[in-house]
């Protein structure tokens, strides 16, 4: 699977940590940031994520990673081909495939271990969509 | 202060206990969903919500229910004039008016226990946005 990959500052670390995990399993195209530790504007780096999945013909799936991932969750969902879930755990990442389709998970390098992030990558990419009545509403999101 | 308050079936059982707990603090602006069992479609109630936040001048703040609040956070955040943050608990909650300066509370009613969802709001209503280097992101989300 083809998956971009963006982050802040608070999140670089743990974006090293995600692609070091899975490299073997998918291919992630590397958005930056290059380091922890030069200050990157969240909006900056999930605009990058919408332009790489628009753009792109081959990635359908996106991470976005800051501190609390909050800001960049609502960055990455001022555009309407994104659907960014953001997720604590394995369970919302399970809904947030099967109800919502989301096409794109951000996680909160500041507010989970990385074994959680790691877990929840796994189960974004295992859970399928269910459609059915879900479907109607995910075409509101458009 | 003056908040408005939407929620789909999922969260319709939430919302009363949030009404019911913070009314004498807070002025609620109740819209709905009315019912734990007929189904409401979350992009309907996050457009509600936005709605009421557009067109209503003494409402500044605002909470959105659904299952997981991965959905009605997504649509909410359609809208440009809301910074909708998804929490699970109060650092996530103070870290959403600290540095995301979130006017809107998205809680997940089949996520996360009654007692935290109360907690999360009062958070919410007790955290200043912390300005700073942080205006220079939330400008960016506009």
């Amino acid at each position: 699977m083809h998956i971009a990959i963006s982050a802040d500052h608070a999140g670089y670390d743990l974006k090293n940590v995600i692609i070091s995990a899975y490299q073997n399993q998918h291919e992630f195209l590397d958005l930056g940031t290059d380091s922890a530790t030069e200050r990157y504007d969240y909006p900056d780096q999930a605009d990058k994520l919408a332009d790489a999945m628009r753009d792109d013909g081959l990635i359908s799936f996106g991470i976005l990673l800051c501190g609390s991932g909050i800001g960049i969750a609502i960055a990455g969902n001022r555009h309407r081909h994104l659907r960014v879930a953001l997720c604590h755990d394995t369970t919302a990442v399970r809904l947030a495939r099967a109800h919502n389709n989301a096409n794109v998970l951000a996680l909160g390098a500041r507010l989970i271990d990385e074994n959680v992030a790691l877990d929840c990558v796994a189960a974004f990419f295992d859970q399928q969509f269910e459609g059915g009545r879900h479907l109607a509403r995910v075409k509101k999101l458009y």
